[in-house]
């Protein structure tokens, strides 16, 4: 789906939060015709930070928004911690509309006494400072108590994203928890292989072919279909030099010995 | 660096087996301006498979090489478990280069009573049917016994691919394992990963733009420097709730486990 350069219904935004997933989604926003007006932050040098970076946006450090011009949506870009604590501090206009963007939490951490409508717009990503992201290809999870809420969040996320869905919270559970093994976890795995090629003053970057026609395959097929080397092989004499090998990092060894173990029992 | 399409010696070659390894070199060995003059198959129906693919090249599941023309190099593209079993049922000319393309297997497999040279090939690559592979872009390890066969092997390599580089048999030990840990367990995780998606009727795709980037931003980076997740935040809510959703599979459970802890020790 192409994105529109404007949206047939500009929102007022105020961005709760002025960190990685704020910064790249307020551009984002402000490019597809949406006016980020308020940025909030704990720390006001923050929020000013971000806000220099928007057009018309006002920062602050205080969390009674109820006295401020009333945004549309009202989107939390906060550390899942963070939330619980910070929605209770603040003050939002009666039916405002007030969203995390969170992959973990329910969209009950939301509710409070204040009578405001709640929902969730999670970007399946991995946001860092100073790296592009491309959110037009980006996943959006949209989820809200009631149609009305839906429809306006899934247009936001259809004026950034081409890719927008709706997700319960049991569901946006699950996808999280498939985002700890793919990602998270992957990531720490690329770190050993680092460290064991480092360690013998061998360069990264020879296993970078190699990884990235890994990931291509195992995304194009089942991973389980098209998995290699020793364990799945069965090739105990690599396996066992290898352990052996690893053997003065009883955790890596432990590791290679479960993952192995795994690999092996998937193929039964 | 630029590859050539006519290299300044052509070398003769046989390559010994027929399946991807033996196909993707071969065809790129041809375009590369060298000769395939022979196919070695166990079965000859898979050694005409792959002889048709290219110019002039003979087909054959005799291993008496002897007998034949002599090529300069004998490119053993096998199995690791079946490459002592046939090296010492093979007859090479005598002087004549024998290499493996093994990445874990050491050059001293390939001893024998019989004097033809050594030396090891490896394409630190992986390889299916019918999918295309960056040859150009892949690393080629080259080891061997003397210094003229190191030479053969490097331009060999680099009419081939622009990353060539020298690799004892200890020190391509050591990739294998980086390897091991880098694209086998990671694709198991994708799999485990796969699996939690579908068995909640979700689909994979959602993940592909996040693990995309998480692989991106870990081979730029040192991957413990950007992990990402509970274990590293410490975030033990949602590190008990996932585990308990596990619960089911011990396997599973206990991965998951043991890759947080081990993403924690590392924080430390």
């Amino acid at each position: 789906m192409k994105i529109p350069a404007q949206v047939t219904k500009p929102l007022l935004i105020t961005m709760v939060g002025s960190g990685n997933v704020a910064t790249h989604l307020s551009i984002a926003f402000e490019k597809a015709g949406h006016a980020v007006q308020a940025v909030y932050s704990r720390q006001l040098a923050h929020a000013q930070a971000l806000a220099r970076k928007l057009q018309n946006a006002v920062a602050s450090d205080s969390l009674n928004f109820s006295s401020s011009q009333p945004a549309d949506i009202y989107l939390l870009c906060l550390n899942d911690a963070a939330i619980p604590e910070v929605i209770n501090q603040m003050q939002f206009p009666p039916d405002s509309l007030v969203v995390h963007t969170s992959g973990s939490l329910s969209m009950n951490v939301l509710f409070t006494t204040q009578k405001f409508k709640k929902g969730v717009f999670y970007p399946v990503q991995t946001f860092s400072k100073n790296q592009a992201v491309d959110l037009a290809n980006t996943p959006i999870a949209i989820e809200a108590e009631d149609d009305t809420t839906v429809r306006i969040l899934q247009d936001l996320a259809h004026s950034i994203s081409s890719s927008v869905f709706s997700l319960s919270s049991q569901d946006r559970k699950i996808l999280h928890l498939a985002a700890v093994f793919a990602c998270n976890f992957t990531n720490h795995l690329l770190g050993i292989s680092q460290e064991i090629l480092q360690g013998h003053g061998l360069d990264p970057v020879l296993l970078k072919p190699l990884v990235e026609s890994t990931i291509t395959k195992a995304m194009k097929n089942n991973p389980y279909e098209v998995q290699t080397g020793p364990a799945v092989r069965g090739d105990q004499n690599i396996m066992q030099a290898q352990m052996q090998f690893l053997a003065p990092n009883t955790n890596y060894q432990q590791l290679y010995k479960l993952i192995s173990l795994s690999i092996q029992n998937q193929k039964k």
